[in-house]
């Protein structure tokens, strides 16, 4: 599936500062780069890095001096996923679990797993299938978390979501992370471009390591599963920050946009009698 | 430098469980493992882990049935490491950090620098070596902080440990990581066994990046820095439990030891005129 | 219905010091005193408050050099009670209160309502009658916080309880305050002896304004709620402590029991079909 | 001295709501209010309430129907005031406090002055006399937080503050009050009308008692010590709201004045070579 992806970020620099971004689309075996352009204005060297313990695309710049600048990222991707029966994804056992995966189990920053082991088996210990789990515990935040713009900061964590049940995209985020792993599921935080997201902004859901692959899940069920461009994953938004800013400087704008460059989009979300798990590769 | 090292668990397991254990000493270019034993009893299959991300030794154990389990390790260990002038341990700008390096800045679960950041600039911003910056820390953590043990849990974090001042060495640690990354300092979790510690046990410490060295600190002081033996590093505790356990098992004992095999250990403390920074390389 | 209670408490007081001990049967028309002996060893002259803001009886002691002190509270007393019908126990509007009962609107220490706001509407917003309203809250904390003895401590609060879903006596209570307070249920926390507890201890629950009185609930469900002797009611703990001490003093021990000292005692718990809420008056 | 005092608060009202307001000036023996008026357009039934344990002046209103609601107050008040030397304001042990005080020895709601009894002791432990001892918190925290509108909510409090380092007038008094309960001082909220307040606004400080007054402090040190005209004290903001609404209210002004009606104001500032207590009376 073809889409046009957009980032653009405006920020006033004050002094010299350092800026880590994260906007740039992922390039996996499945999700191919056809096409893409970064620009910054005024112009700054810039490095691209891959970190070794990750295949997130960080941009690294130093700004010298103070500036108005504006950051503009484009680009034309291709996405693949599959789609796994539900029943087909159950519980890999620790024991089974790929070294790289086991840090998904862990808390981390904005998902204090540890505080919500009681709240999480309580509630969704009991269902047996692994898929099943996490669907289920999507639907929960779905249907008591309020989703409302302006409700939370950066300092916000799952801990705190549970309980006043208010938040936006990366809030829902955390909390599916967080639950997961207090069941013993490795999950990850997914940043992306988003179609059909309205309106259009950067978005964040989670995956979840079932059945041997890391399936999506969104609980804020606003845009389709199969209409996501992977830009990075991470233990939460700490490690997959869209930018990461040394210095002082003053935020002034942000956008986002999907729009599909294909024909023929079916969007694909877990609403059937037997949703498929969907995982991008 | 050789030490002996000892460190033993048990465990009441009620069901078949898994256990990721953290308590085999590093193997580093300045670390070597002499001599090694490891037992588990009764014996169950181990395998040894070492994730790409890291190079900690996690063993990983399924126990399969109800049992009373007793795992023991004891090592020689040849350690080695340099020391550096205070003065050269300057501030690593962000635009020069290795990508390795960078995951140390963000917020992990224990060490909320985002919520420390003005503590942390009134109180130390104004100290210009990186070197004096971080001593000054823990040089406050040590004055501030009571070591109380059974003060704090496992859920205790670095914002609790900075207003409620008491702890055990996790906690001073986890405040020391944490305000030296609200300070743009890369820091990092260290467990090890100790020289000296009294009275015995597991010890945990922190290393901060500057002048492109990890520096060990302890801001407990209880333990000369050059009697530690490498366990494991990570973001905090939650990346470098001694032992994260999956099933219902109750916790018996828990004990480590570490004696000198070797002769005229010489203590370095960082409370001379001008210390020399000390890396474990 | 007479009851013999009994309340025990050890220090060891190392430094002259202040005790403000709350373990004396409140004296109110519904509940008399019939006999009553207070006794500390060794003797130290004592104090009876009663504070103008409530009806709590308050005895303040200076123990004025280092001793071992015991005190000890016993009586007999007289309780009576009145039931009313669920359906009569209507919510009264705030526009209707009377000023003695708005404070227990408001959050307090251990009661933070205005954090619950969302998570209670959700919950049990749409129930209709107050009496019911409050008895589904109570349920749910009964079957979602597992009571489990020395799981919290005193700074544990209803929003850690609410999530961690663990807890004693004390957090079952203010977690039903905070749930009412949310709901604009005025609620109060209650400290007694408690006929049947086991093991025997002084017990804590709640009382919540509805349909005009102030109506108990206990969501331990651990006693009948006509067995219970009151000492005090408060916003939370930090009103109705036990004992607040002001000085360098260990801990030595605590105990209470209740007894029935009459014949024919019916217990009552709101588990029939229409229960109706019992009110001390 | 006499000052002119105006408060107005702007609310669209979408349902049937209750308010409770808290903008009138304070009766005292040493506040008299020599002219008043209350205005709310359009006109409701209102009801003016002193509660038995405080005197603050709530006024209840019920909005029967959806409205643009407005709300004016203002009034001359006189006001008075007395100085007591710093060294006569020692600490009151709490053996001889009266009754009323000591509910402002606990914890509450915004200021949790059990987490911060190390914090309180550790810094301010050793400073003998009561007055001292106060004035040095409160310099502490003029020095450390930043005033920064905007920087906090609602639901901040004083636990957030001593870390977070910022905050407004609120948040200051809070911290301020937590670290006296901590040290044993009672100390309590104060609401009011501040005389050179800039931009002019309500304000918040405290009250600490000792030498067997309440004294005033503000560490904020926007205003003059003199130039305030009470509103009303509680043990924190949760009882000294100027606005508590029931219902579906959508704010929409706030404002408030304090000018000077009198000749020859002279400021008090606590920070001459050896300060005298204020005390309202």
């Amino acid at each position: 599936m073809k889409f046009k992806v957009m980032g653009a970020l405006g920020y006033e620099v004050r002094e010299p500062s350092t800026f880590i971004l994260n906007i740039h689309a992922l390039r996996t075996p499945a999700q191919a780069v056809l096409q893409e352009s970064f620009l910054i204005d005024p112009y700054y060297k810039i490095e691209e890095l891959t970190p070794q313990h990750s295949e997130n695309r960080f941009i690294r710049v130093e700004v010298t001096e103070p500036a108005i600048v504006n950051i503009n990222y484009s680009a034309v991707i291709d996405t693949s996923y599959k789609q796994t029966a539900g029943n087909l994804l159950t519980h890999v056992p620790v024991m089974d679990m790929d070294t790289s995966v086991l840090p998904y189990l862990f808390p981390s920053r904005y998902c204090q797993s540890d505080k919500l082991f009681r709240f999480a088996h309580n509630k969704f210990g009991k269902i047996d299938n692994a898929f099943e789990k996490v669907l289920a515990l999507t639907n929960w935040i779905h249907d008591n978390v309020e989703y409302l713009s302006g409700s939370t900061n950066s300092q916000t964590s799952a801990y705190d979501t549970v309980t006043e049940q208010a938040g936006v995209c990366r809030d829902f985020a955390h909390l599916g992370i967080a639950l997961c792993r207090a069941l013993d599921i490795p999950a990850r935080y997914f940043t992306g471009y988003a179609y059909q997201l309205n309106p259009p902004d950067f978005h964040a859901c989670f995956e979840a390591f079932i059945g041997g692959d890391w399936v999506i899940f969104d609980a804020t069920k606003l845009v389709p599963l199969n209409g996501l461009v992977k830009i990075a994953t991470g233990r939460d938004a700490a490690d997959a920050s869209i930018a990461t800013i040394f210095g002082n400087v003053n935020f002034l704008s942000i956008s986002a946009s999907c729009e599909l460059a294909d024909e023929d989009f079916e969007p694909v979300f877990y609403d059937g009698k037997k949703p498929a798990g969907l995982t991008y590769l």
